[in-house]
């Protein structure tokens, strides 16, 4: 491959003036500009991007982390900060986490070492203070979906309470007095936050409560099955049920079919995140908003602004879901 | 941030011999890891990759070009992708190409000149001449689903004519012999296929095939409604429609159910990936099997195998899909 000297020598102009044309110098003149751009194209020679990032400092690459890139709501969080990313010229390097601490950990350190400018991270694994020695370490680093409190500004992240008060609400709305609650098994801010404003909505709305009316599962579709099979089988007089997310709501559905259950007409299903699947389902699922890609936008742009550190204030850094009507949902 | 220097100071040893111990080099004694280790983490140093980078002539990185992240085809890619490179200690740099030549060639050439070891290439836009000028200037350079006779050996592609000829002979075999078809209007080897697979299976069965039957949309949900409004309106005796992917059947499922024809009593539909939407569809997609992530992987394995100049010849390059019964197709 052709080094920088045979583009110099190429161009007859100096290394330094090649190293001026490669980084876009304003000292660059028009003429060299030209020169070492034929001469750039004769040879093949491609710009060494480590070689630059050890002169300039910067890597110009984004790192982002998100639990599983095949989830496509991470692509869509991904695709986001990438559309951000290119508008500034950078590029991203992924890795996943698989929710596991060890996994996020590793991936963490990885993009650190890989001197990423900015820093968005999805981490649902590690503890909160090992995200703030991470954060104090990186200045452009920013936390997705995950609130803590010391580092509140560096947090974009949902407000999953109001999100699950609103779906319930939305079912206590349409006279449904029996509602189940179909929760994740998974021990993290989001499942906890979720179930409270199912909890919530019902003692603001004098409905009475039980953890028996809730059941557990993997946030998955599976999940679903094994949650509502559960909750069939204790008989309630139940005419709703909220979900932990759509996935979990598809589960619940295969699970009513297969008992010939109707939805929504004996049976009123509400799902949250607004995610690929929910469109399709039949019936088309009523559903709470999660909106990932202004969120996941705002994160970049931030994170990008704390690496250049210029003042960055989020205007907004906790997000507020809304409802999104399909045909789920029906009067008790 | 702590330099190799302070390193090297605080451990009492030599530059080099830090060097040798982040490089993990077999030269390193285990007292100067064990002193270097300590006093890298006393000190918060992290080796530069940027700076490894340039001494390994290895970045460690694979790239990765997709048309669009957020879809989940392109999620299960990366993910089979990323779980082949952390086995051997490589990660991810990923790049969208929108389905524009352009942002194909931008991306491609940002992933070069970052000196990814082995790149992995999912171009529809490019030339094939662009795209064999690119494998010859990186050895480690392989694409998937796309087939170039000239560089057969460095393609990883599914014969999408087997697939359609599968399904419409599928079809066939439950009786139906008035079959359309819903074809994406993309001018791209997929498409043409794919076509030619269902005319091909209608031809050796002795069936009757005409444009007629054949009408176009883009290659999601909304296009498989324009097409199957289309093919409606000429009132034609279809029984059985096969179509170019998942999302477009998604669509013609729901234009027949808008229109009271029942899915599959009145017409059975069979689509094409066996993408993640599938099985939500009502009725649950009959379909064909794209085997992305087997494909992915063996794209990695055999470009990091490339890049280092190891034999390497893929026993399998061209793919076969296979049916998933599902429930959208009854006999005639």
């Amino acid at each position: 491959m052709a080094t920088i000297k045979d583009v110099a020598k190429e161009a007859n102009v100096s290394i330094a003036t090649v190293s001026r044309v490669i980084n876009k110098s304003p000292k660059a003149s028009k003429a060299s500009i030209e020169s070492v751009t034929v001469a750039m194209k004769k040879l093949g020679y491609r710009p060494n991007a480590a070689a630059r990032a050890l002169v300039s400092q910067s890597t110009q690459t984004i790192g982002v982390l998100v639990g599983d890139v095949s989830d496509p709501f991470f692509g869509s969080m991904v695709k986001a900060i990438d559309t951000v990313a290119s508008q500034q010229g950078k590029h991203l390097l992924i890795g996943n986490g698989y929710h596991s601490a060890k996994k996020e950990r590793e991936a963490i350190e990885l993009l650190i070492n890989h001197r990423c400018e900015a820093l968005v991270i999805h981490s649902k694994s590690l503890t909160s203070e090992e995200l703030i020695s991470f954060a104090e370490e990186v200045p452009g680093l920013v936390l997705i979906n995950r609130f803590i409190p010391d580092i509140a500004e560096r947090c974009i992240a949902l407000d999953n309470h109001k999100g699950s008060y609103l779906a319930t609400e939305y079912l206590i709305k349409h006279g449904h007095q029996h509602i189940g609650y179909i929760c994740s098994n998974h021990d993290i801010e989001d499942t906890h936050q979720r179930k409270a404003g199912y909890l919530q909505a019902l003692k603001d709305n004098g409905l009475s409560h039980s953890e028996n009316y809730i059941e557990y599962g993997s946030p998955d579709e599976e999940g679903g099955e094994h949650a509502m099979t559960n909750l069939l089988a204790k008989g309630l007089p139940l005419t709703a049920i909220a979900t932990y997310n759509d996935y979990m709501a598809a589960g619940t559905l295969s699970v009513l079919e297969e008992n010939g259950i109707e939805a929504p007409k004996d049976m009123s299903i509400i799902g949250f995140d607004n995610g690929l699947i929910a469109k399709y389902l039949h019936p088309k699922l009523t559903t709470v908003r999660y909106p990932i890609q202004m969120m996941a936008e705002k994160a970049a742009d931030l994170a990008l602004r704390l690496a250049n550190k210029e003042e960055a204030k989020a205007d907004t850094t906790m997000f507020v879901p809304t409802l999104v009507k399909r045909v789920s949902v029906e009067q008790a």
